[in-house]
């Protein structure tokens, strides 16, 4: 797929990236290159690449295709220090999580010689690091490419071949879409999900040993995204602010009117956004997002744990 | 642990109940009661109980142990029916997700000579009905009991011992505290999981299917929790209306709070929320109520997908 493949950054979704690459022979030569020395060496602990460097300008020298996988506030940075060492030909990808400010971040830095091919590949979990990668997790998933107009089409399906050979199913937009789309699919849920968690640690009423004991009626799934990596996440809010302002404002605007709703006592105003709500829920299942198996906090043996360990 | 136990109700809990008291021979018999012949029928193919009536009075005459499992609005009726036929030292429980409002409902209808013991298993997914139940439901969960003042303690270790046998752990609390402990560790966010389901059901910008097809990215866990019962949701904001505001106004407050810091790109107070917020999580994780395996919705085969198809 490619000769060489040059990874920035070796966290959850670098290291994925390596090890389907790894596994299913997606490129020649896997060169990992990261910021500190301490996850450079687990990752080679981990065999994830053939080369190893925190040198990124020497790391991207050669290579067919460079993704970057870094917090997306460090995009420019990243690109300032590899821009000048791409080939001609070369293809540059992310995966940020956010995709109209990492543009602007990253493409001023770039050679016109190189194709620039923004990518976000919609799949994670709340771990992080170079362990908690696994070569499944793209799998049925999709990645969304916001090629800037102009980009030549062949480096656009090249990547895109690229991603379907690691499971995924790739869908084109413009970067201010996928913005608006993921605010709602993505943001807004973990915004949320990290606000109760802090309202709930913050309470008079009922004690963090209570909220603990008695997550398992529902909270306990809140506690799950708000785990999610702190950077990573304070960096899509911070570079991502317009869209999710303008959701969240929908998002409140509902709830006061839900609010109301329990206020008057509407029942039959609940009972009908409580219906309606689980038509997008079978939807998810029948495309295959989402199994109907009933999580309730006990994953067992040969789940994604093993998957997991088994790196 | 009861001669004659009678469950009003067969869905999740009242089918979780029979199932786990049949296994570990909790009860000499089980009777089953329940509104429709259709789950009646359907609860009798299982083979959750010994005997089965619609007839509610009939069900618990002689009954030791009367255990209502019916959505929260359907309490006072319930109560209406079976009161004047219970025997003389029965214990009357239920196990309704709100507790001062099912004990005002309850409490005026049941004879001096019955104990109320009014129950809560902290437990539960977001399937319904007679076949979503299964024995290990309430296993390392908490049953919470709240018995009034005055109520014969043997009555309520009984109980206590029942749900023991269950594999829950059991704790006492009056009904106020548990109906603003529950507010926060589960009714809100519910209310909250169904109401970001709305919200992006009636985007302009995003379509229901962008919605459905990029939901991997954590809305997928909310459209879980937004697939709950419509008529037990219902009927918990109805009744317990006044903690469920305050909760919910809580959350509001720091949610415009959150915004804030977004808008004005406050990344410190976003990365101080988000890495308290891991705290609570590992308490949930330490406790049991949780494991850390990553949930990225493939539940795998032998986990509860599996326990609930062996009914
Ligand atoms: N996690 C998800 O669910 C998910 C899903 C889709 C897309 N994404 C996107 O993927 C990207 C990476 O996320 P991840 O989950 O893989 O994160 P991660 O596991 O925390 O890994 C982050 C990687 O970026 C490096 N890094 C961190 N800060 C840096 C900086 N200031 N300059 C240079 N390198 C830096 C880290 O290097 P050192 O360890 O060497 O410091 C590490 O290799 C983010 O842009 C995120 O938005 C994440
Ligand atoms: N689901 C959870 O996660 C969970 C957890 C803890 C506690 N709870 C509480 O447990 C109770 C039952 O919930 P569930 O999940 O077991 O519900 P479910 O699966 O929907 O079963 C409800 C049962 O109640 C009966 N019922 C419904 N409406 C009734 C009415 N108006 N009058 C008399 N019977 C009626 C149904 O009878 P027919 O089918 O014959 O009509 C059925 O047997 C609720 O109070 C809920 O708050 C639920």
């Amino acid at each position: 797929m490619f000769g060489r493949l040059t990874l920035i950054g070796i966290g959850l979704i670098g290291g994925s990236i390596a090890r389907v690459a790894r596994r299913d022979g997606l490129a020649g030569e896997i060169v990992v290159s990261t910021r500190r020395q301490e996850t450079l060496d687990r990752a080679a602990e981990l065999g994830l690449g053939d080369r190893y460097t925190t040198d990124m300008a020497a790391a991207v020298e050669g290579a067919d295709c460079v993704i970057v996988s870094v917090p997306v506030g460090a995009s420019e940075a990243v690109a300032q220090a590899i821009g000048p060492h791409l080939k001609p030909g070369a293809i540059v990808s992310d995966v940020g999580s956010v995709k109209a400010d990492v543009v602007r971040q990253m493409a001023p830095h770039l050679p016109a010689h190189a194709h620039f091919v923004p990518a976000h590949p919609v799949a994670g979990t709340e771990h992080s690091g170079p362990d908690a990668g696994f070569a499944e997790l793209f799998h049925n998933r999709w990645c969304i490419l916001t090629p800037p107009p102009g980009t030549d089409p062949a480096a656009v399906e090249h990547l895109a071949a690229f991603w379907r050979a690691t499971g995924s199913k790739v869908e084109t937009m413009t970067p201010e879409h996928h913005d608006m789309v993921l605010a709602i699919t993505s943001h807004i849920p973990h915004l949320i999900a990290y606000n109760i968690v802090g309202t709930a640690a913050h309470l008079e009423q009922v004690t963090a040993s209570e909220v603990i004991k008695f997550s398992a009626g529902g909270f306990r799934d809140f506690t799950r995204i708000a785990a999610s990596d702190p950077t990573m996440w304070r960096d899509v809010f911070l570079h991502n602010k317009e869209a999710v302002i303008e959701m969240l404002g929908r998002f409140i605007e509902d709830l006061f009117a839900l609010q109301r709703a329990v206020r008057f006592s509407d029942g039959d105003a609940l009972f009908e956004l409580f219906t309606k709500t689980r038509a997008i829920r079978r939807g998810i299942i029948d495309v295959g997002q989402d199994t109907a198996a009933p999580d309730f906090g006990r994953a067992s043996a040969g789940g994604p744990a093993e998957i997991l360990a088994k790196g």
